[in-house]
């Protein structure tokens, strides 16, 4: 069959290979220490699981609106209302089988043919994906390592801005690099944005995956209610990955095409899914302490080792899950041509598997400084520190 | 914010404000009868929830492969291809939130701009709305009424093929009016996609929900696997509409590309939900004679009383759940100007809530009949006979 030649714009994610190679590897009897998976190795909730079963109970296993449940569209318009000092209401929120699908019908109501978008570059690589995916021009715009960890180039920013921009895809609370705005760094982004009457997507994964401080969302500044759409998952605080429930919040109009694309698409999320995410929201809440410190544990290990490499520079992320080590002079010391010898020899050597900078799209022009992503949310504590340990001992 | 230009190509199912003004007249104290339903008012089988459960204590809460789960993706292979007598393996299945996702993909997988496109009408709405939105053009093709029912017209399609057709949407068993091809009609239009090689999706949704004979797919003629992409759905089957499974079974090179649109779109289909679809497929069976009973029995029932209604035509359908009466005759005779008047009165009057062919896609020219559609998925056996009954006295 021949294939659609609009197939040839569409990117994918190509970490999946990293996963690939480990399984290969674990699968001829070697211990394998997955520093590559962006996904948590802990259960939902015993209560949320309970409120899907109850929901099955109940027969809601028939279809339901395309924009979603009304009780889950308000329990999310509250939530992320009192978390951020707005005022949705369910007319803003249009329910979805995970984060990602925010993604595509963000670009889908609002980029036409033409329509530059600007995006973080290292980033989530499906933000490029779409863009182009939908004849977009995806524009990527960079971070450079600052004191308070990874700042985004403002002036490049402005640089990037011609009559075609049309939105900017904005990450806080980074993957992969952990970064967080500073307030002046949003505040800057905003004001860009409004100036140049741009829309943004707000990916806000991250946003309660905190170890410290409190989140700020850019919709929260004034004028960008009106031009932001919050990409918003049960994936990570709930550890409900494989679930697959978010939502889009956005402006009434944009919501209704959201909802739109929902019944084209895929008709509605798993009905009694949402009524887990309803219990999710409003019930015990007492899982997320816990989680949070069994994290903060395991990036605090991985640090301790990290930092023990010579040649190794890391920062300290207070949100997410990832760390995002630079590692140009370890690659000097030891005479690795690219990240990717560093990745694979690190996976045959010493079983642990990560992902490189590589793998959140293609290095910038002039782009100098090395980096790998380890996420620790896929593997223990105890893991962390023998699998480091044998990394830092091999890189010694 | 200003809505992309591509959104005015994205059409709807308008059934769905068919639900929203029979709820309504049922919220002010109005007894409904819900006929417009093309959903089942029936529990999934237990063991399907205890399989769902299970995989969840098993700790499938995280992110699974983007194409599905390979025990599904296995069990799919082999009970597709058993009941088709063809030979389908894992590569050829990408597990999707439902039956519907299988529409948009195909579309973006193989059909350029201005590629021709031709499909049912009346039919599923969202062929049309997927062929329009991706730059397609989207051709009708009728249905005649025949001895077995409705009778797809080889001659008009023969007659609609230009140089820039590329694919036919087929519906066997057909959603609304419950159409199934001879072995004549199929073997027609194999012929017409082979002659000028065409790519046929055929939506099966209803392949096993047939209350006499044995399906067949269009894919088991020479020369059809290397083209079709059948859509498959736990939906109907299983009574799980609102659980969001299905699949797309098709060519390996189709199969590939439809898992990268996965991986960009939403990820993956919920994990644990795939354990249940193996259940669904493996476990025990019995639950599904008894469904089929429950909906020969409406459907008998349903026709009794709408075949003693003086100017209603109705075919007795051996599958699906949908009745499709012509009701020509009987408009003329109670002077009701369009089958959309017929439906409003016929809510207000009686409670007795129907779609009409109106909701089935845009009138093809010169077309006379009138026709409406009665799902008896949704109701129950006494109150088809209530609500029909009063239906009947109205229309004396």
């Amino acid at each position: 069959m021949k294939i659609a030649e609009r197939i040839a714009n569409l990117g994918t994610e190509t970490a999946f290979a990293v996963s690939l190679a480990a399984n290969a590897w674990a699968s001829q009897g070697n211990k394998i220490y997955p520093f590559h998976l962006g996904d948590l190795n802990m259960p939902t909730a015993p209560h949320i699981v309970d409120a899907l079963n109850k929901a099955i109970a109940d027969g809601k296993t028939g279809y339901c609106p395309a924009a979603g449940i009304p009780q889950l569209r308000e329990a999310l318009a509250e939530d992320v209302s009192v978390r951020r000092n707005l005022n949705f209401t369910a007319d803003n929120v249009i329910v979805q089988p995970g984060g990602k699908p925010v993604i595509t019908k963000f670009i889908q109501s609002l980029i036409n043919p033409g329509d530059e978008v600007l995006y973080p570059n290292p980033g989530y690589p499906i933000y490029e994906s779409q863009i182009e995916y939908f004849n977009g021009v995806a524009k990527p715009y960079r971070y450079y390592p600052s004191p308070s960890g990874f700042s985004i180039d403002i002036d490049q920013i402005k640089s990037l801005i011609t009559p075609k921009t049309r939105a900017i895809i904005y990450n806080d609370l980074q993957n992969p690099n952990g970064a967080e705005s500073t307030d002046e760094e949003r505040e800057a982004l905003a004001k860009i944005a409004i100036e140049n009457n741009l829309y943004v997507l707000s990916d806000e994964a991250y946003f309660e995956m905190r170890f410290s401080g409190k989140s700020k969302s850019i919709a929260q500044l004034p004028g960008m209610l009106e031009r932001t759409v919050i990409l918003y998952t049960f994936s990570k605080k709930f550890a409900m990955t494989g679930w697959r429930l978010g939502a889009a919040i956005a402006p009434p109009e944009v919501a209704a095409i959201i909802s739109k694309l929902n019944t084209n698409d895929e008709s509605c999320t798993s009905h009694f899914t949402q009524y887990a995410g309803v219990e999710a929201i409003r019930g015990d809440q007492s899982f997320l302490p816990v989680m949070l410190d069994t994290l903060k544990d395991r990036r605090d290990t991985a640090l301790t080792y990290l930092r023990e490499i010579d040649g190794i520079d890391v920062h300290q992320p207070e949100a997410g899950f990832y760390l995002f080590p630079e590692v140009s002079k370890l690659m000097q010391r030891k005479g690795f041509k690219d990240v990717t010898e560093l990745m694979e020899e690190s996976l045959h050597e010493t079983g642990v598997s990560f992902c490189t900078r590589l793998h959140f799209g293609r290095p910038q022009p002039n782009e100098e400084l090395q980096y790998i992503r380890l996420a620790f949310s896929g593997i223990n504590k105890e893991e962390i520190a023998e699998g480091l340990a044998k990394f830092r001992d091999w890189l010694s």
